[in-house]
């Protein structure tokens, strides 16, 4: 099983310019550096807040030259969550990738996902304006995270691995726990420096995983 | 068990003025209109473009009148929240009451949970709007809302109807996989003529109720 495959990581398009050309080394640099700079904007100021100028002030880079790169702030914010997006999806397939079954693949695939929503605290605000801004950027988000899962469901249950459930549903229930236990439980929480923890407490991902095998373990049906 | 404690809904502060005077009878349907109004005008156009003009106008009532009982948009919108909050929680508590068992309750309760979902599309983007506009009411949405799942989750672990879960982590899981099931199967579908179905499709449904079952009957640990 390729947990890359399944989350749709190796067909990546190539970063190209606000004309749709594609990029040279040093001007795919430039890019992440907007977008990366654009991330921080966003999650900090909302996007009503976030401007341009704030981006390319941020990234150190002029306005100018922003304008080679995308044509609006739409445009980066969108491209902010294709990007935000492809990484977690990263960071899950990479945590999953040799796994050797599918409870230990769970197990590694949320535990990537948890530890991006750690790094990237802008994720889930993002995603959340993205329904005002742009819905189709949000349907998209959720849309090729569930993939991964599905298609991942989808070989374990021929396998055996787990019961005769449908993937694509459970899909969606996996990654909506994921969602609102990776809110309460890392970006919830603050030491008294006000950091937020690298990871989520071991007892909760424990329960997490224990209610999802259980969940998905072959058995007599009831 | 009584659902309707569980949810908290038995102690409700009653309703006041801008000046935090109780409200009349006539007082209070005033003050419903004008929320009734904000719920489509905020899911309509998103808080940026809201104004209390445009609330006051589709609620038919004067703008003096508005800050009878609201100080200013934000105070409208937290009260918004609030009141969708307490009619989700008063529609699950409901369609819980009277259940014969957790399992029954718990089919009950997202019955409910979707059936409001689907007459209040408005739920889910007025709590992701809160993420910007007032992060306090996010928070007061989930936590109410997990609350009652929690106290009737620990009285079924007691009772031995479900295993020896975590009764606050299974109650934010629970309400994940809801809220993305709900957004995915009722909000973003669409027939023919753009309308909304009434309720999720019943194969759905039973995937989900399943998938909780297994993950919360009592059984041997493996």
């Amino acid at each position: 099983m390729s947990a890359a495959e399944d989350f749709g990581l190796e067909d990546v398009e190539p970063a190209s310019s606000a004309a749709g050309k594609p990029l040279t080394k040093r001007g795919a640099a430039t890019r992440t550096k907007l977008l990366e700079a654009a991330e921080h904007v966003f999650a900090d100021l909302g996007y009503h807040e976030a401007s341009i100028v704030k981006i390319t002030e941020r990234a150190g880079i002029g306005l100018g030259t922003f304008y080679l790169y995308f044509d609006s702030k739409q445009a980066i914010f969108e491209a902010l969550v294709v990007d935000l997006n492809r990484r977690v999806r990263h960071s899950m397939a990479e945590a999953m990738e040799g796994a050797p079954n599918r409870i230990e693949a769970e197990r590694a695939g949320f535990a990537g996902f948890f530890r991006f929503t750690a790094q990237h605290p802008a994720l889930y605000r993002v995603v959340r304006e993205a329904e005002f801004v742009s819905p189709e950027m949000l349907r998209l988000h959720y849309t090729r995270i569930v993939e991964g899962y599905r298609a991942g469901l989808e070989k374990a249950r021929a396998a055996g691995e787990v019961r005769d459930v449908d993937p694509e549903v459970t899909a969606w229930a996996l990654m909506g726990l994921g969602e609102l236990l990776g809110m309460r439980y890392i970006l919830w929480e603050r030491d008294a420096d006000g950091n937020r923890p690298e990871a989520m407490p071991a007892a909760v991902f424990e329960q997490m995983i224990q209610f999802i095998n259980h969940g998905l373990a072959p058995r007599e049906e009831q």
